[in-house]
């Protein structure tokens, strides 16, 4: 190829084989035997099958065209990085080149835009757009629009006043639920049938928390049944999560009355699920550009992440494993079973540190340390794979965000224009 | 528009629809059907209303038309990355193209330096500039000027060497105050009316202290009005936080005759407000530009930081409610209330992990593995978002630091020119 | 070279020494004595040695030869951000301008693409791949063909379903094995031969689980045979670790039946050998896109983490005895020795904090709080590591995995064209 | 300048002040009108003063003159950023265009280059380089070489293999002597003259180990004479701490003979002394790329590092006090004294926890929540300060150290060439 530069150069006047192709009104010149080196490409077809033209005009982007051609001379398909790889791809098309040919060192910057727009499209649309296109799209039916104003208000607190104040209230009765559980609950020690077994009894006067807990459970129920009749998808409603948690802690209520023994239980899981739909309260923070950022990088690194749970579990039994074999000539090692080890082991990974399990001996320091150099890796393994995503998707959300919503062609009308 | 390209290559000779459009001396070639694609632009109105000319002039930029008349040719707005947005769009208006008609792929290339601007106009002006414009603004009255020169002294302690001794006086009152209140408190157990309940005396010599309080107490309050009084806006003043903790802690001088019981509650507000006004010390520290960045990612990371409290606090009421049903069957259990139970979830999510409160079955280890799982993971939860905003805003503060204070037009003739 | 600028401004008509260098239809003019400042170069030697033609046409890249022109003018070689680095290289020798005459400003634009190619040929293919050339070369004999199959269905999950149920049951087969293990062991205290020491029973019955050991070791045997057997490199087999770590379990199995005082030594590492084990686990993991971006991060990263150990070590030396000097004088301080006292260190330096040995003293304070501060730097260490691999990392096997493998030239012949 | 675009449209023919500006072969046509826009620029000038020209020639960049003569349009400076910043500003100076007046869009993307070169200034050398450097200069006198190579063979562990066994030894020697001294110390508590105080003998056979000491003290002097007589600059081998370290340690052994009683503060200085030469090792490990990113990461940071442990002393005493005035009712609490109380911030702040110290009452416990909280945001306020610079100084050291160092201008020679 350099070699036919060279003679190129010397065979630079009265050549009779060069042609010039005239791309958009900007003037290239080679050599016919240049673009005969890609026999498959328009171009080559071009100068091959019929008596070529000494000059051929084409209506395409001449920028694009001059990679092109440079790509006859050297065989290599190198992408400039200042065009947009959707167009250097409709480009190529058009001169017969494939994309799978760009070289391994171009293909990032190829594919790039190609993935943004893909990456860009994975993020569904904001709570205040669907909500506008809901709009415009359900008027028909009149049960339908009424169906939907509730189900907004229930479920989108920024869709209006009502339905912040709707999202607030909700907020103030699990708040109440929560401390109503968390207060009834003082344990007492009821010796009774012989041996002093731990019970509870509730403290506060059982009506008036009673009464609290009755008004709570009916807005629960009352919230439940609207939002279960008015969601659009029945279908996607109980498939949510947070509606199953929902339910859940509707369907424990009827247990309330059974006996007390079975009931602790039975509350403890009431219990949980009210403190889990405190989650809620994330729904009246999207709107915060942070918030959502994260939302969706935790999203798009949950599968990696998982594998610090793994790695955590298989390192508390190896170093559980190691500290027990270290510490078992100890005489009054507490180190006394494998579990009890993997307890220490997962306080010592996590540089919790309770200092309940201390080990005494040197080689059992020598595990500690390890496990405390390993266990600190451990907690910065997830970074990276956060921070990674968050710099990726807070572009991408700012972009999506800020991105006009197509609308038809004919907007180019409404730039005003003074004459011409 | 591939099946047009081909039929114009085809038509490439003697087509009498061809049109050149010479932009600022780069000529280029169309045929008229490409410029009617967009019916309402500059290009295609010149084309459709009168005969059109075979050649037109404009003197405008030539790299960007040759986007724009790719967008003609295939529909797609797509920006070159290595034009500057602001540019890109003072061309589109003129040509009659919209900028929301860009594509997605290329819709943060275009946006990308508008933002960078706004960005940049929100960094507020270093105090060194701040200065120099207000010595350049306000010289009409001797008065003002003398107010402005005392808040100089007071406020900035880059103005002058002066003002750099004022801080640093400032801050030793604030040390020898804090020390002289941390030093006089000393329990002692008094057991006065039949029950040994705690007390306190000065252990010091009460006069020296006093003495050394009244110091301090004066110069602050000697401070704080030269400050007060001298501060261009009243209103800006008293709406500044530190200037508020000031005024209180002035305010509950007035408390330190009051009776020995109260005075203690008393004399923890004054102290604890002295301890704040030690972050004073970070206005010394301003013009270092790693805290400068610090100061700008952290504010704009704190709506989003807020969810991580946020967040600790419903994991908080989750896994105490979760321990305490776990370790509610053991009789020994100190995990008997549910605030002790999330007193205990705090310190196991943080990794703090003082150790005075353990769960000992093996569902309530499981519990804790959760627990400080959930804990290692929110606790690198804000790492991404200071991280992200540290790296923009570096960059940000850097170009504004570096940039040069735009003067008027005329700055040209400066430029030493040699001849020509 | 200014003023070279300026007199060829005013000479700029009639001057006989201009040259016009057509580079592929884009003609550059320029003066000879321009041409002469670099002697070695193409263009120096195609004007000195012969009569200079007026105009030389080139095909060659006409955007590179003019940043090969700009280099003749000012001396300077600067390199376009768009335009790839190899290409940019190729130009360059053929002009006969050396890449190590770009200016330092440039230079990491001209190299970045090349750093990239390298960067994505050290990253080997993934598991998938590798199987299809296998199955593309190798049919040559039969044996060899049979050798692959077992080999894949072995050591490959993701080559069949098949192999995917043989990893599951190796799996289990190793978690079965570590249960039985652990559970086996209960301490109890043997009061023989006079002082009470400790012992280890079996608290299961034995014979069952004796059996499962045995069914777990004929298995870990089958599968090793079976894997040592078939594998295509006997060398590449035995210098894998997870290998040595099966040979020794293996090994260890052996030492079963001797004498119970030293079993226990035995069991202990063959107990931690199966627990090493687990982490086969993520051949099953390797597929996920953050988990092989993870995993060649911390390959790179893992000579600078080595770093962070060190230090560790270093500093819970200098701490260590720090702490001891600093509670050499309190009476009753558990600072008794250096090697305890570095134990403290390392519990403090990686803020696990058991709470075992605590500072008393004014001094041993200040050592901790300056123990705590470099710890808390120290653990901050390895995260810019890890983050800046896994950043770079992420784009090269996104780019790597995105990537179309070369394919014959002819390939060009596979694109639809209408026409033409 | 919206509207001048129009009316250069309608007179787009037959306009008698259009001027054709020839760059290097390309041909820019505009209004001698739009060149006045600018009145002291080189253009500006050239059209003013003389009878204008209607084409001008120029061999300069045609590329950057696009913008220079769209600033005359539009009367805004932005940069292209595929175009280097240096070539713009030398390329601006010579049209009379002053760098400062580019907008501040562009500002980041025309400084880059220049920041760029200047960090890579202040990355100094590396050893190997200084070394032949070195070789290259000083060979004037053979007692100068001499004095050259055993700085080398005791300072630059690279230099030679003598040079790193020399550099292994020195680092046995001090493990050694650290080992010893650590050895040494077993305290004894003698009860003499009444009261039971705590002593220190050595429990070693005091013969062999002052023998070691001996060996390795003689070792230290005998490197560190041999270092200081060697150093090319006495001036900076004093200045350097290492080296100040070292003899202070060669400094105290002359107590070693001193009374028991002030023997031991000494020998902890010394002890001391002896862990921090073991950062010496960081010598050995200066080729690490990682290593050294790092070591210019940490650099860098040094000073924005400082306000963390600011930040902590102040919320150390914010939250020491608030906790000393929270748990003050309580009878039993040990939260007696602010300094106490301080020590429990500073074991909260950094999460160590070592349960010595804990809130009972509930607003103790508040307390502890916002000091922990506010903890685990200090501990992640120095990761974006070192991310930001690690990954600035990894392309930079990158680019540094893949660089080919500046040699004659005829090296264009050495670059084969088959003919022309
Ligand atoms: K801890
Ligand atoms: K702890």
């Amino acid at each position: 190829m350099s070699s036919m530069g060279v003679s190129s150069s010397e065979a630079s006047e009265g050549s009779s084989e060069k042609i010039v192709i005239n791309v958009s009104g900007v003037k290239y010149e080679t050599y016919k035997s240049t673009l005969m080196t890609l026999p498959g490409s328009r171009l080559a077809k071009l100068v091959d099958t019929e008596k070529p033209l000494s000059e051929i005009f084409f209506d395409r982007n001449p920028e694009v065209f001059a990679h092109v051609l440079q790509y006859y001379r050297s065989g290599k398909l190198h992408c400039p990085t200042n065009l947009c790889g959707l167009l250097l791809e409709e480009e190529f098309a058009f001169w017969g080149v494939s994309g799978s040919d760009v070289e391994p060192c171009c293909w990032a910057t190829f594919r790039q835009n190609k993935d943004t727009v893909e990456a860009l499209a994975q993020i569904e649309p904001s709570v205040m757009e669907k909500k506008e296109e809901a709009g415009q799209n359900d008027q028909s039916s009149n049960l339908r629009a009424w169906q939907q104003k509730i189900w907004a208000l229930f479920d989108n607190p920024y869709s209006s006043i009502a339905a912040k104040v709707i999202a607030m209230v909700s907020l103030v009765f699990i708040l109440l639920s929560i401390t109503a559980l968390s207060l009834q609950l003082k344990p007492i020690y009821l010796s009774h049938n012989g041996n002093s077994s731990k019970n509870f009894i509730l403290t506060f006067p059982v009506e008036s928390l009673d009464a609290l807990e009755i008004v709570c459970s009916i807005w629960f129920m009352f919230e439940f049944v609207m939002r279960a009749g008015s969601c659009p998808s029945k279908r996607h409603f109980f498939m949510n999560v947070m509606n199953i948690v929902d339910l859940l802690a509707l369907f424990l209520l009827f247990f309330w009355w059974c006996p007390r023994d079975y009931c602790v239980k039975v509350m403890g899981f009431l219990h949980i699920m009210r403190c889990i739909r405190l989650l809620r309260i994330f729904k009246l923070m999207q709107h915060v550009f942070g918030v959502r950022v994260l939302n969706h990088a935790l999203c798009a690194s949950v599968t990696t992440l998982c594998t610090v749970p793994l790695v955590l579990f298989i390192c508390t039994l190896i170093f559980g494993t190691m500290i027990y074999y270290a510490e078992v000539d100890s005489n009054d090692s507490i180190f006394t079973d494998i579990p009890s080890c993997c307890w220490w082991a997962v306080v010592t990974l996590t540089t919790v540190g309770y200092g309940d399990m201390l080990p005494t001996s040197g080689q059992g320091r020598l595990v500690c340390f390890l496990c405390v150099m390993v266990g600190v890796l451990l907690i910065i393994l997830p970074v990276p794979i956060i921070v990674n995503n968050f710099i990726k998707f807070s572009s991408l959300v700012k972009t999506k965000y800020s991105m006009p919503r197509k609308k038809e062609k004919n907007s180019v009308d409404t730039v005003p224009m003074s004459s011409a």
